[in-house]
C-alpha cells in the first residue's frame, strides 16, 4: 500500500554519550557535522540569529524486531497505563525518527554545537530546522500526568 | 559515508488541500489514517489524554532536483536574507521531513483528526509523537525578524 522512502542522513552527533540511557540529559553538549561531501557552511548561514533547532534523527541502534506498535507501560512502569507507540515518545518505533528541540551553542563551518540534544554518539541526522515560535502549540497545552512524571529526570544534568 | 535509511509510510493525511500552498493553513482539519494493515486503534491507545500531537510527514511532491541546500532568500523574497536550507522550514529540503505541532481533534479507531497540519491531500505521515511540553524549548527563544514576518500569514485562516 505505501512505498518505502529512502534518505541519507545529513550529519552525524558526536558527544561523550556511548550508550542509550532514560534520563538525564542536560547540560550535554554535541557536535553535529554535516556531510561534506554534500554540503559547505552556506547551508548552516543565517542559523546563529536562532537561539534554537529542532534535530531529526534516526534511533538507529533500535533493530527492526524492537519496534513496538502495541499499547504497553512506558519504561515498563506498571503504575502508569498502557499508552499506544504514537501516545508516547519512546525510540522502539516505526521508522525510529527522533525529534528535539535543542539550544543551539554555535555554529562553526559545516559543524554545529547545541545543548539538550538526547542522542548518542554516532546518531545518524536526517535533518535540521530552525526553531521558530510559530511553529510550537498555537494553545495551550495538556498532558498526562504519567507524561509529566516520565520527563522529571530527563533533562536533569546529574551525569 | 552515510548508509541510506529506509522508512515505510505509516499512514496518510486527508484533506480538501490539493495543491501545495505557503499560506493559509490555519483552521484546516485533516484527517490522518493510519496503515490498517499494520496498526489497529492499540497503537493511538491514550492519544487523547493529550492536546496536541507532532506530526512527521514526507513532502512528497518534491524533486530530487528541487531540493536546495545553498543559500537563498526565503520565497524569492529579496527584502529578507539568504540563508541556508538548515536555517528555514521550507520544502525544498534534504530528506523532505516536515514536523508540524497540531491540535488533536479527535481519535476515532486506527485515524485521528488534527487541526493545524500544513500538508496536503495524500501526503505520506512518517511519525506521530505525543506533544509533551517538555520536549519544547527549555529557555527563552529568538528569531530573526524575517522569520516572524514569514508566518505572520502562515496560520490565517482565509482560505
Amino acid at each position: 500500500m505505501f512505498d518505502s522512502i529512502s534518505m541519507i542522513p545529513v550529519g552525524l552527533v558526536h558527544n561523550l554519550v556511548h550508550t542509550p540511557a532514560d534520563d538525564i540529559w542536560g547540560g550535554l553538549v554535541s557536535r553535529i557535522d554535516l556531510d561534506a561531501s554534500r554540503f559547505t557552511a552556506e547551508s548552516l548561514t543565517g542559523l546563529n540569529d536562532f537561539s534554537h533547532v529542532e534535530v531529526i534523527f534516526s534511533f538507529h541502534r533500535v533493530g527492526e524486531s524492537e519496534v513496538e506498535p502495541e499499547a504497553r507501560h512506558p519504561r515498563g512502569r506498571k503504575d502508569w497505563p498502557k499508552v499506544g507507540i504514537f501516545a508516547q515518545r519512546g525510540k522502539n518505533r516505526p521508522n525510529r525518527i527522533g525529534v528535539t528541540v535543542c539550544k543551539l551553542k554555535s555554529v562553526d563551518g559545516a559543524s554545529l554545537w547545541v545543548e539538550g540534544l538526547d542522542a548518542i554518539d554516532g546518531t545518524p541526522v536526517l535533518d535540521i530546522k530552525p526553531y521558530v515560535r510559530e511553529f510550537g502549540p498555537r494553545e495551550e497545552t495538556r498532558q498526562p500526568s504519567w507524561a509529566t512524571e516520565l520527563m522529571a529526570g530527563y533533562w536533569s544534568s546529574a551525569r
